[in-house]
């Protein structure tokens, strides 16, 4: 059995949003979450697990996920913890994970989205925040408990944003474009546009769930 | 000048998420922020108010948005306030907009998003969050304050998601599918993929802000 590396998982967001040809390009296992499954092997990919109800999936298509994966979780359909909750915990515990990159799970349902932004700051998952990240073809997410952190730019991505997802103490960004100096941020706050000068970016807070991310324009975004 | 009423914001999200036929579809006036002033005029809709550097405009588009709208207000490149927040005051202070619905919200740079989520949160808006709301082609997001709601049902939605942005006291979710009573909610989560028993909703809290979602799966999401 697999165990430690990084794990990724596919969750139930649209298509037109994961990075491109993102099947052969990332390595590491696979996780599906409910029909992220069946799209990884639709693309060619077999996941070393699958959890979900699957019950959206017709008779056919649940056969072809009973084929291809040989540890499924079966969930229920109303149920205190989410599939993804769900995955991200057998990650981590069952399959000694060392990181957890979730893809699909941005540009659908909204509130789908702000479950799994939202994850790290439940009890059982904060200790593993730094660990997990959402990614799609635009955003890289990843979040940070207090302490003072050097991060590196993505070469395709321009835009950094500090993004307090509760209160936090003493915000300083130290060496980016626009710099905060010890700011206290009472409530959730997203500072969008920020931007790396060169290659790495320093910041540090003392309280509370700070969320980052690195993003990029389309070109539909630019001349649509 | 157009006073009072439902006002429309069109912001830089991509095209693919917004409603269908939009701009036929929905009535009131309509604002353009920055490039979404122009994707206005190409969907044949006269602004009545444009805000936004524009720095991303080619000088014959920039021909356009001035001969199109009689009301631009020009912002910095780097400034304290976004141009969706300047467009937000602009609404409610100078058209005595009793509604504010924002599309292009969502769909592309999560930082873009986030900040018009949590915008409810600044003390500016605060009084005016439930005044406004995100509206994309899978899910209309509005927000609440303190107080006991009715809430109806959107007639082509069928979730119903709960998403305290602060720590919230006594969250009561009174007839829907999956209920809470008097709940303590200590930091931001997402209670998705609830649902309307009937026509009608109630909920009920004491401190703090609510979001809640309305959204419905697309057919890509089933299939594809």
């Amino acid at each position: 059995m697999l165990r430690g590396g990084t794990f990724n998982l596919l969750v139930g967001g649209p298509k037109a949003n994961w990075p491109a040809d993102f099947a052969e390009n990332i390595v590491g296992p696979w996780i599906g979450v409910d029909r992220g499954t069946l799209r990884l092997i639709d693309n060619n990919v077999q996941p070393v697990a699958a959890i979900g109800d699957f019950d959206s999936l017709a008779a056919p298509e649940l056969q072809r996920v009973r084929r291809n994966v040989k540890d499924i979780r079966q969930s229920q359909p109303e149920k205190d913890f989410t599939d993804t909750q769900m995955a991200v915990s057998v990650a981590f515990n069952d399959y000694a994970a060392e990181r957890v990159d979730i893809y699909g799970a941005t540009g659908g349902r909204i509130d789908h989205f702000l479950a799994n932004l939202f994850l790290v700051l439940e009890p059982q998952f904060k200790a593993y925040a730094s660990q997990i990240r959402l990614i799609d073809k635009q955003n890289t997410i990843s979040f940070y408990l207090p302490g003072h952190y050097t991060l590196e730019k993505e070469p395709d991505k321009n835009y950094l944003a500090f993004i307090p997802l509760t209160p936090i103490d003493h915000l300083s960004l130290i060496n980016e474009k626009y710099q905060l100096h010890n700011e206290p941020i009472p409530y959730p706050i997203s500072f969008a546009s920020n931007e790396f000068v060169g290659k790495t970016g320093e910041f540090q807070f003392d309280t509370g769930l700070l969320c980052v991310i690195q993003s990029c324009d389309t070109y539909e975004a630019r001349h649509e």
